[in-house]
């Protein structure tokens, strides 16, 4: 909703808009996002520099955008009726490809946010807090459903579980993460940390 | 007992391997990993790059050391009779301060592995395999007292829990991690996957 209401305010379509977004998602995969320019974004897109800027403010911004834009979907919006099948289907919609492409942009990223607090700061305004509310909401449901105890300490702690999984598997095991590695995950450490059980 | 011999056998003191150590987490700080040279090392250090290169190999093999020899003691030598006392021994060795620092450090180094396979393999070799050993041996022990179940699924993703955490922590956050933040972690996620009770 709020990308179509973005898009009409600013008289880009929709499709217009994810042309772009895969646009500086393919140059980031290409150069890095030190190396990524405005111009070279303007160029490839054919659109102008002033227009980029006005749409998205700077490069930061834009970036933030695309991989959010990129992401399969909004985890809100996965209602398989159980938390275990909410994180089944969570970690089904990226095959394995997609995921060990997406670790390797992701890793690029997470060095680039080290040294660009502008890009940390677009990072947390329009990805982790929109993707960590998104995350609530399955968990809310979680919890009306009975499945967790509200007051249940590693609830504030999931993003961290998941993420940080994801973030030491390629450097604790020298492989990317895939589907069958979360899973297995989930099952061991995050359902049991939130007293979910799993058989 | 491996570092007393290794320096035995090359005729270095431990004190000037400590030294020597320190000089190079000096440098690492300053001027990163990719900027670091054995040069560097030499001149500051007044050792011969021949030296160098004889004891340690390479600059992956003497950072990787280095990194090693600053962490505080041997977790496996920690045995406080539970492992939710081990856990609280194993966090409290590190102040806020510490942590801090060595966050910025092992962030930094994290960026180059990315980038250089050696160190990579470096590391793997000379740090997070015996720092796995030393902490399966402390598991091991919760294992033999009866807090743990042997076949807990949970137990091969104890390192991605904590180094999970830990990377998170300064991205998810804003802060860096601290004695507070892992000790709740450790409560919240880390004990209850492991299925030992933590009041």
């Amino acid at each position: 909703m709020t990308e179509v209401a973005t898009a009409r305010r600013s008289r880009i379509t929709p499709e217009r808009e994810a042309e772009l977004y895969e646009a500086v998602l393919d140059l980031l995969r290409e150069v890095g996002y030190d190396a990524l320019t405005m111009d070279a974004v303007a160029a490839r897109t054919r659109s102008s520099k002033a227009t980029l800027y006005r749409q998205w403010g700077g490069k930061p911004e834009l970036v933030a955008k695309a991989i959010r834009h990129g992401k399969p979907g909004r985890a809100g919006d996965i209602d398989t009726g159980s938390l275990r099948g909410d994180f089944r289907m969570l970690v089904s919609r990226e095959d394995d490809c997609t995921m060990e492409r997406n670790s390797a942009l992701m890793r690029g990223l997470f060095m680039a946010v080290h040294t660009n607090p502008d890009l940390l700061r677009a990072f947390k305004e329009l990805l982790v807090e929109p993707e960590m509310d998104e995350f609530r909401s399955l968990l809310q449901r979680a919890i009306d459903r009975g499945e967790i105890r509200a007051d249940c300490p590693a609830l504030e702690y999931v993003v961290h579980m998941l993420i940080g999984a994801f973030a030491t598997r390629a450097l604790i095991d020298d492989h990317p993460p895939t589907q069958e590695f979360l899973t297995s995950y989930i099952d061991a450490v995050v359902l049991p940390a939130l007293g979910v059980p799993t058989v």
